[in-house]
């Protein structure tokens, strides 16, 4: 898969988009925003305060004159508002810069933005120059085998608008053998021969794999288990979305990996603010997100 | 597999063995035990009331000096002394003249005849010159996948006695692709990962397959799965025993096909007499289950 500097170019040539963000009283996502100005990918517009945006604005750098302000004071409104701009196509792309809650997921559901039943978040990761998926890392505790087909279409749709044809899949269990009574077994086998089905379309999928297996073909071959995904895999799906919420936490804290994340299962990309992001991971989200749109 | 014909000569060769009967007055039992007799398979023990069984060996054309009666009156201690006779190994093969029912479970399970943790039984009808097996056809009714792994080692002891080293089971649903909201296509999908995890031993195991794609090898193809156990199946795993019980029930009275069952997963061969049984099939019964002692 493509690195992260080349998803900023890749954004890039797609052209400049309109972002649209709440919150600004965030700033790190205001630096996000600047630099994602700065690069070239998008004009900015503020769903916000007038009294209090300008100064926001301007302890990150950026010029108040230069940005369009929305008069919105209620947080939840500007969400709304910020969405509505969205979908009005009067801007390509919505930067939440308050921490992601039910309510935005509340407006989501009410207002439409859901694409399919559910939103799943995926976390990439770079690392031995090349980019691997993990999902679902935030939004989905428990999710049941049903959900986990629609959290690893999601993942899918998001690989291949990243240019991978043939995307690979590891579906992760703690044990690459099937047992009935570990839950996350059974399903890494149901969406293994979905996979072999066709039922994802061109996509590689197998699981159960145990973390070693899943990311050493060596490993894969000692167990007895070679396959091409092992090794090779593009993305990775977590048994629930616990394992997911750790596992992004500790490569980010002690990983110290650069990252973008994508909230999938929306009608118009939206970039959400996550307890683990900083200016760099948001904008590097941003301009993943512009791809989408 | 091989054939019925082979089954009984295998079973000759194996050299007679000691056949115990419980209530004598199923006259189809005594019919196939008698046939067991002159083809030289075993010689017989019964169980029952010392006025009674003479007439009824009589009535079949056994000569009642030719066999030695235990005498116990009441059915369920017929049952439990014919068990005592093979497990003390002076008869090799208890064949229960009565119908299955909960009773015959009970005095398995109390006495400690489980081997595993469930029952189940097997079907094996011939055509085509070669015998297909079916399970479970008659003990579990919505057994769940926890269950149906047993279900299918039973039926893969079975057949590997059968002289089948590399069996291949299809796994049945009623559609070959993975549907979420079908619970036999989630389960057919971790028995098919876990054959190819090794988890049976050398055997192939595909699925979901429908019927037409599980017979046919030509209808996998043109689905496109094409695969090695689609129209080379042994072991045919249905989706409940409902099912199975229907489909046994079907081609007996329609197909009008030959056929063995045996009932696995107790230490000690046991054949019992179900609702399809005739003295053919019971005759056939017997000489399988020699094979097992």
């Amino acid at each position: 898969m493509i690195t992260l500097n080349e998803i900023i170019e890749k954004s890039k040539r797609r052209g400049r988009g309109t972002i649209v963000i709440s919150y600004a009283e965030e700033l790190k996502v205001l630096e996000a925003a600047k630099r994602a100005k700065e690069e070239g990918l998008g004009e900015l517009l503020i769903v916000g305060e007038r009294e209090t945006v300008p100064s926001c604005l301007q302890q990150v750098g950026i010029d108040p004159r230069e940005v369009e302000i929305f008069e919105v004071s209620d947080l939840m409104e500007q969400r709304r508002k910020a969405l509505e701009l969205v979908r009005s196509e009067e801007a390509d792309l919505f930067v939440d810069g308050k921490l992601i809650d039910r309510g935005l997921v509340q407006i989501l559901q009410e207002e439409g933005f859901f694409r399919r039943k559910l939103l799943s978040y995926v976390s990439l990761f770079e690392g031995d120059g090349k980019l691997i998926m993990f999902t679902d890392t935030y939004m989905n505790s428990y999710p049941n085998v049903g959900e986990k087909i629609v959290i690893l279409e999601n993942a899918i749709e998001l690989v291949q608008i990243l240019g991978v044809e043939e995307p690979k899949v590891a579906v992760l269990s703690a044990i690459e053998v099937v047992n009935p009574s570990m839950r996350s077994t059974l399903d890494a086998a149901v969406l293994s021969k979905m996979g072999e089905r066709g039922q994802f379309g061109r996509v590689l999928v197998e699981g159960p794999l145990a973390m070693d297996n899943a990311t050493s073909a060596e490993a894969a071959r000692i167990k007895g288990i070679a396959n091409p995904v092992s090794g090779n895999a593009d993305i990775y799906l977590l048994p629930d979305g616990e394992t997911g919420f750790l596992l992004t936490q500790l490569l980010r804290l002690y990983g110290k990996r650069r990252m973008a994340g994508a909230l999938m299962g929306t009608g118009v990309p939206i970039v959400p603010l996550l307890e683990w992001d900083d200016a760099e991971s948001l904008f590097f989200s941003i301009a993943l997100a512009l791809l989408r749109s």
